[in-house]
């Protein structure tokens, strides 16, 4: 641990304080480099939080000197909203770039705006005069490949032409995606959150969130969903969002010099992004808060909400959707629940978890497969074979054709009277007479059981098909597939209901509530309460998840049945395994997360963890005044260590310090170069007085007071680890000391967390391969 | 520090794995009273998540034994979610009641219902038959006090009989609550969010949230809020969850013995409590995080939430509004928000950020004035005084009469065509034909300008009364006369914008978005900004603020005035003092609460805080085997301190461990009274191994280091104050020990810990006055 950061940065309270000033201290400037740390390194909190109010306070005092100061010190106390400002601005942009390129690519799939080839079909037909309004999906400028190309819109030769192209279009957008990431940012794959979550965890993975990965992957990512793929832009988005966070950090140093500063942008960052993926700003925060950040002070709170709601507005300024609305999916109904609806709730809560389990086992067997065998060689050929099969199997199914969202956003849909839909293919009363929001139960027509059997299928094929597409080297996110498994599942139950409700009147449950001539079941609620409890399966949100739901519907209404099927999703999946996918993805990455959920609940101590074990060599430690240069450059070459203990002498072993390696090895190589008389056999003294010299003719001693941590992190060994994993969770330590009675006996690292952590979980303890 | 409770709940960890169990311990029970702590202390968080930890893993154990432990052990997991539906229902339940009684008395200060005397003047008239729907406040069965006397309902004398009997009904309700709050509980008055906010961080405080002050709160509420006094019933409310929340805690040992635990369970409840007092069930569960909560890991996220559904959910279905409206203000409006009306926004933000300063100065003047002289003395005279003078005010102007809740009700709305609030009495074009619900802006008539005179004179009464309402002894809330300030301001300038709109068409800030005919300004929005702004300022919440206003109008649309007031009224507050109401009221009390948001930035060092200081007696240590229980009894008599750090010898003052007072008071009574040979020259023991006797004729040792805490926390002496401030803070510390290089130098407790933080912020020292 250092508590105690300024020692690189300028000058340290503590010398000052306790006037050691006149220490004739060489080192009067800051270390190069110090205060980054190396790629695949975990971040020191303390440390970074105490550089940050030093350079708060620098800039306090200074401030009172001169209006220009304090102008500067006002700039930096806004420069946090200004940086979020601009990320909502740029994530609300991207997003809506993303929208619109994605609608007209995915209708390229199929046909061609003639009046301007850049329209999507939707806009090709709405720009239309031509269109009524009940053939709004029909106008002359919209072609489909074959229609332009032969002049037959119909027959067997313009189908099998437009599946050829269909296909060959899909190929060719998943080519152009797994290839741009392939070549320019291998980092731009996957959904991003796995890895987020462990960079906010204080982790350094150099790229992830560079400008490189924030151009290719919103690139990819386009062209990936485009492509048909069974994935959605969600978690993607919240990794763009990300990037953009990180882009406008290097802009202000207050953000891009300090690790923990820079992940308080990063968290509200993630919020900014959920908010434009669905719409739902303040359901995007509590995503940040729940599931993604790992430091969240009230701050980033009230921030992450600022930039949440600056990127949702961005977004509806652009209007991708071109109705206005902020959500993604808006849904209206007219019809209350009943209690006894909760029973299908509750199932479609156990479908949502046994899918979740399902998914995430698949999945995790695949992955491993992947990353052990040559699949993993071939990961081009992977992606084109993959969207092949979906391409083939999802053309002549219309459900899975057309891409997720609209499928997702028809089966939430109510059916009014004006829906055109297969899926509202009822039977009318020809006598009604209510009002067209107000629709009675009907009896389904032959389009609703054409539907629920093509529903059938598309639901067999999206379980199947997401589990192998989750993890290829392309964008992808799993919020839409996981949705759309549950609307599908949802709405056949739903329509189950309606019906046996319309045709059972007198059956004991029906009877109180559904009358004939009510409107009393609403299918595309099914539809809502499936998908959100099979995206809680697959995530283990809870709070985050009904309270974007919520704001998809905006209704307090319809909030009990998302929690009681998202609390049973959980709680099923929960039963067949304690992680969500993005957990089971950092274990299968070996990321060193140290989760803020799981309990560590063993008996084990400290001194169970520490090292040295008993067979190993004694701690690698320095002495204050009896170490020679030569012996402190021999230990960096012969130890890896990140730092070492300085103890008193080696016979008291007691502890007065840490230095850090890093800071170590630029200390004696500057000087080396810059002090006369530092050779080899100097003695580094980390003393507070002066040392003394016996003899004029010894080497001029080497003094590294400054850059010793004065105020490392001890325990004892007789602390139990359920104390210790407590402690560097809050406190985000790296390190750790272990003492008894005084003396050092021993180091525990995060590493050392981890490992002992999984190994007591009966896990294989080489998962955790990062320092 | 005491992170190893078990050591007193049953066999430490540390002992069994180091095989010390052959140690003649005498002490094979665990005491009586350990574990709990005394009144006016704070808890060690650690300490309880430890016990916790341990309590768990024991059930776990059992649990694989018979059939009947797992189902135990399953109990046991689900009395989280038990708890919190029994706080949801409870809290919903006493919320609707509190408004129907309150609905009720309020009226009855007016008149009484002939039909039936327990109905309010709404619910007479509802059933009443006899009511147009233009008269539904005017009906026979509902009269006023004079007209029942007297005959009369008109007229000088009627109008004084019944100024009269409001003023005389005021006064006997709030003589009554205060009686009632002397005798039965004196915690019952006040807001109670300082002192839950205190409890919530760690203070214990015996009977703050006892059956006895729920009993009372809930009925000198009723009480205190249909006297007419400028007091919500928003605080309050979170203070009567919080009693259920310790009520029902009781019922199960894992949260009535573990007091950490218990306050994960409080959260809850103020989540509920907020829930049911906006009927905003996510605001409520964002201000328990952002406002009063210290400790809340995720899982109290999902559960406030569930808690806080339940309670709306339980009151909307007693549904005391009548309208099955689960909103305390439900408003819609049907105009959008213009770029331009930012700027009167945004002069709301200003005056809620002035007002919040000018409340919070003269309200603490005014408590410390209270406290300090004989003011103090009289708390039932000073409720009758400002009950008289609010009455004789309120009543002659109709906008004070009312109940606040009712006004801001009224502010809030929007005139629509059937409006005949005084506030609606527009001049209407007689050609208008316009769907209702559109009205074009309108030139306002003469009930609007006396409407707005009556207003001003409102607000003027509010702000100066609330200031000496608030911190009585009864119990009030500041939510609603904030708002209401608000409100009245907002509607003022609302209708100042309109009419300007409407009377220069032509000015450059009106011609892009307001042509003659339109509906561009909509009064009721300005009134719900200002109440926002106001609410602000007092509190200082950001997030949860908006939140509850989004949950009350159900649309993003008109988040970001809020959110500009909001900010505008935080900031211009800020500038006067970083404090909100509650932190105000905390240290007017001098609570000891170490505030998450602070921080601390000065540069002392630990060895700058820790005691002893250089001037003081050294440190009262024990020695691990040369201390007698004499010398332990007579150190114990001498001092009061908590615990004792206990160390190898005096001369090397290396530390071992820590021993708490109570446990060694204990200890050494037991000792004394059941192990023979135990006198006062007995040398206690705290080291691992056996004591060798020196001669037969010694007294037997007494060994203790069953009570000895082998893991006491430790800072070195060059800590940064920075970093002590946030170990304390994260880990929930009662003390902390400071060392250098290994001895040790002192003791830092979380008091020595405010004292300094209050010393650097030149404040009074003597306002921590708590342990």
């Amino acid at each position: 641990m250092d508590g105690d950061g300024a020692s690189s940065t300028g000058a340290t309270p503590s010398e000052e304080m306790n006037g050691t000033g006149n220490l004739m201290d060489f080192l009067d400037e800051p270390f190069p480099d110090v205060g980054t740390y190396e790629d695949f390194h975990t971040i020191d909190w303390l440390r970074e939080k105490s550089r940050d109010t030093d350079r708060h306070r620098k800039i306090t005092t200074k401030s009172k000197e001169s209006y220009w100061e304090l102008i500067k010190s006002l700039l930096d106390a806004w420069s946090g909203w200004v940086v979020m400002l601009l990320i909502g601005m740029l994530t609300g942009t991207l997003a809506g770039v993303i929208d619109l390129a994605v609608d007209w690519m995915t209708d390229l799939k199929e046909g061609v705006c003639l009046s301007a080839f850049y329209y999507s079909h939707e806009q090709c037909c709405w720009t239309s005069n031509e269109t009524t309004f009940d053939d709004r999906d029909k106008c002359p400028q919209w072609q489909k490949w074959a229609e332009l190309m032969t002049g037959h819109s119909e027959g067997a030769g313009a189908y099998v032409l437009n599946y050829f192209l269909y296909v060959l279009w899909a190929l060719l957008f998943s080519f152009l995606a797994v290839s741009l990431v392939r070549v320019f940012a291998p980092y731009a794959c996957g959904s991003g959150i796995p890895e987020i979550k462990t960079i906010l965890s204080g982790f350094i993975i150099r790229g992830y969130l560079g400008k490189w990965t924030l151009l290719i992957k919103t690139v990819t990512l386009v062209l990936a969903v485009s492509s048909g793929l069974s994935l959605g832009k969600e978690g993607p988005l919240v990794h763009v969002a990300c990037c953009c966070g990180n882009l406008f950090c290097s802009l202000f140093s207050k953000y891009s010099k300090n690790e923990g500063k820079r992940r308080e942008v990063l968290s509200a960052a993630a919020a900014a992004g959920v908010s434009v993926a669905f719409g739902a700003p303040i359901g995007g925060v509590l995503f940040s808060l729940e599931e993604v950040s790992y430091y969240f002070p009230l701050k980033t709170l009230w921030r992450s909400f600022f930039a949440a709601l600056v990127a949702a507005f961005t977004l509806r300024a652009i209007n991708p959707f071109g109705n206005s609305r902020l959500v993604l999916f808006y849904v209206e109904y007219h019809t209350p629940w009943y209690m006894a609806e909760l029973v299908p709730f509750i199932l479609l809560g156990v479908f949502g978890g046994l899918w979740g389990t399902l998914f995430i086992r698949g999945n995790i067997a695949w992955c491993r497969r992947r990353k052990t065998t040559l699949l993993g060689k071939y990961p081009v050929l992977e992606v084109i074979v993959i969207t092949g099969i979906t391409a083939v199997l999802a053309f002549p199914n219309p459900y899975t054709r057309r891409s997720t969202s609209e499928l997702i956003s028809e089966l939430f849909n109510d059916c009014g009277a004006l829906e055109s839909s297969q899926l509202c293919d009822y039977v009318n009363n020809p006598n009604m007479s209510r009002p067209v929001d107000d629709i009675p139960d009907r009896p389904a027509g032959p389009g609703v059981y054409t539907a629920l059997w093509q529903l059938a299928l598309a639901l067999i094929f999206k379980i199947v098909i997401t589990i192998f597409t989750f993890g290829m080297k392309i964008p992808s996110g799993l919020f839409i597939p996981s949705m759309a498994v549950g609307a599908i599942a949802g709405r056949i139950v739903g329509i189950a209901v309606e019906q046996m409700a319309y045709h059972h009147h007198d059956w004991i449950i029906f009877k109180n509530w559904c009358r004939p001539g009510a409107d009393c079941v609403t299918p595309g609620l099914y539809a809502m309460v499936g998908a959100a409890a099979c995206l809680g399966g697959v995530t283990r949100m809870t709070v985050s998840l009904v309270v974007i739901m919520f704001e998809l519907t905006g209704g307090l209404e319809y909030i009990v049945p998302l929690m009681a099927a998202a609390v049973t999703s959980k709680w099923v999946a929960d039963a067949f395994g304690k992680e969500g996918i993005y957990e089971s993805h950092i274990q299968l990455n070996g990321y060193p997360y140290l989760d803020v959920r799981d309990e560590f609940t063993h008996r084990t101590l400290a001194t169970d963890v520490m090292r040295p074990r008993r067979s190993e060599p004694p701690l690698a430690v320095l002495t204050q005044d009896s170490t020679t240069v030569e012996d402190v450059e021999t230990l960096i070459k012969d130890t890896d260590y990140n730092g070492f203990p300085v103890v008193v002498s080696r016979e008291s072993e007691r502890l007065i310090g840490f230095v850090q390696r890093r800071e170590l090895t630029v200390a004696i190589k500057t000087a080396r170069q810059k002090q006369d008389g530092v050779v080899s056999s100097s003695v580094v003294y980390f003393t507070e007085d002066n040392p003394q010299v016996a003899e004029a003719c010894d080497p001029q001693p080497l003094k590294l007071r400054r850059i010793l941590n004065l105020s490392p992190f001890t325990v004892t060994d007789h602390t139990p680890m359920e104390t210790v994993v407590d402690i560097f969770r809050k406190l985000g330590l790296r390190q750790c000391l272990v003492t008894r009675s005084g003396r050092l006996l021993g180091i525990i690292t995060k590493k050392d967390v981890l490992r002992h952590m999984a190994q007591m979980m009966n896990q294989d303890p080489e998962s955790i391969m990062f320092n």
